[in-house]
């Protein structure tokens, strides 16, 4: 992995405790029903990278919103991206025990607890967004519906359902890419449009690049996503290793090999880089998070 | 069951053509993942009594909002509705193998999809609220942000972890209530708050009066649910009889008896129609929902 720079490392960390921050006062603590919110608490407090809430931060630069008015997206699109790390890891669906180097949630509580607070964690996203402060009620109510289509059975959930449809059977590699464009892709691209819409007007032209970014941003993640699950060790993921082959999933590992999977995500790397392009310097914080996403070891 | 007046039956009937068919147009048919779109379908239009949305269709008669800008809300809070049952009714929750006389979703389909199915509707209700039209901008914002917190872990999830934090347990009767306030009663206190505000500019003083209706009458609603749980059967309520009392579970009538339990619905009939008194003959829907709700017998 690339040693960031010392400056990119300030940014991300001053990022990620003004991310931490909000989740920490956005949950509940100590209020009735106790134990959803202290299973709330675990599943989203658990030390995720928060990548989606630094994609947003960086879209926010791009537009000139400022940090703290990015806070409320950036804080949305984690809680969204924490309910359906809890719904996939369930007994029903990817049946994990480990996330983030921890118990998943209905491991460290229970099965019934664990739905009811994926369930939670989606109706808090929406809560966050629609909070009265955030930008003008217009803009916001764009950005809640970005994050619901992206969200719902035509986004996220419906890659999952994609998924679960394609295990054990054999897919062409533009339906491998279908799927992965809703499963992970939906909610990156929302992320980087969320934290653009911050601005007070962002142009039509920078919106438009910062997506075709996020697009292949996105896609590039679930790459890298499947080579770190074929190459890398469960202690350094902090997850399951060798799952996604012991359960017969396809992956872009199983369908190209290592090694073309990795030219792959270079080419996806080189791709989102010239869609930055007509942004400029603005852009350095997207430019250093997709070099952050490509060359990550968990 | 008193028989409703033909003028009531016609109004009903002409409200949940309205609704059926904005349910029918808002799911996606024969778009891919098409299992999934299959799934929600069945979960929704599967004929609920659309209590929810006949409550905001008579809400925003009180304050002059036409029929067809009520549609979004109300559309909304029965996805929401559905989504909750589509996951009570799981193996790691209810259990349950029967809802409105059919199989329930996970055993017409399996459990993982019934899973996304949930969590698909619930994005859906917020899509639905927050796409171009309904109401102007910053009254759709308070709508939004009053059903992600009718949903949430302060409303109708929580109330369902409060259920069940206490199968099995001794509650007090003002924690049955908590827990029915919250389980039941946020997402028809929010069917009323979100109908009424799809008119050009509610009194302030007339949706107090409605939340104060709303309360006591979803209350109301548990209350005869329970009656009917215990003393209904299984082909008339189109859902398991006698569960409650089977599963151990504390109910007005575990705790009343069922008498006193039938009187004590009487009682909250009357405290919501002294909600209503203010607002004259506008609120003649409400009355005959109110009606309807306590004199149902499924």
């Amino acid at each position: 992995m690339a040693t960031p720079s010392a400056d990119f490392s300030g940014w991300v960390a001053e990022r990620r405790d003004h991310i931490e921050g909000a989740l920490d006062q956005l949950l509940p603590r100590a209020v009735e029903p106790a134990r959803l919110h202290e299973a709330m608490r675990y599943a989203v407090l658990g030390g995720g990278k928060r990548i989606r809430a630094l994609l947003a931060f960086a879209a926010g630069e791009v537009t000139g919103a400022e940090v703290q008015d990015v806070v409320p997206a950036a804080a949305a699109v984690e809680l969204m991206h924490a309910y359906s790390l809890v719904h996939d890891d369930l007994p029903c669906m990817d049946d994990d025990i480990l996330r983030r180097g921890r118990p998943t949630c209905h491991v460290a509580f229970d099965e019934a607890t664990a739905l009811l607070v994926g369930d939670s964690l989606q109706s808090l996203a929406f809560q966050v967004l629609s909070q009265p402060g955030v930008a003008g009620p217009g803009v916001r109510l764009e950005m809640l519906h970005q994050l619901a289509l992206a969200a719902g059975s035509r986004g996220m959930a419906g890659g999952q359902a994609m998924d679960l449809a394609a295990t054990g059977r054999d897919l062409s590699l533009p339906e491998l890419e279908m799927m992965h464009i809703h499963k992970t892709g939906a909610l990156i691209r929302a992320a980087v449009g969320l934290g653009a819409r911050c601005a007070a007007q962002p142009e039509p032209s920078t919106l438009g690049a910062l997506d075709r970014f996020a697009k292949t941003a996105g896609l590039a993640f679930q790459v890298i996503d499947d080579v770190l699950d074929a190459g890398g060790d469960t202690a350094t993921l902090g997850k399951t290793a060798g799952k996604d082959a012991s359960q017969g999933k396809l992956t872009y590992v199983s369908m190209m090999g290592l090694a073309r999977a990795r030219e792959f995500a270079a080419e996806l790397r080189l791709r989102a880089v010239t869609a930055l392009d007509p942004l400029g310097v603005k852009a350095r914080r997207l430019h250093q998070l997709l070099d952050l996403i490509v060359e990550r070891s968990y």
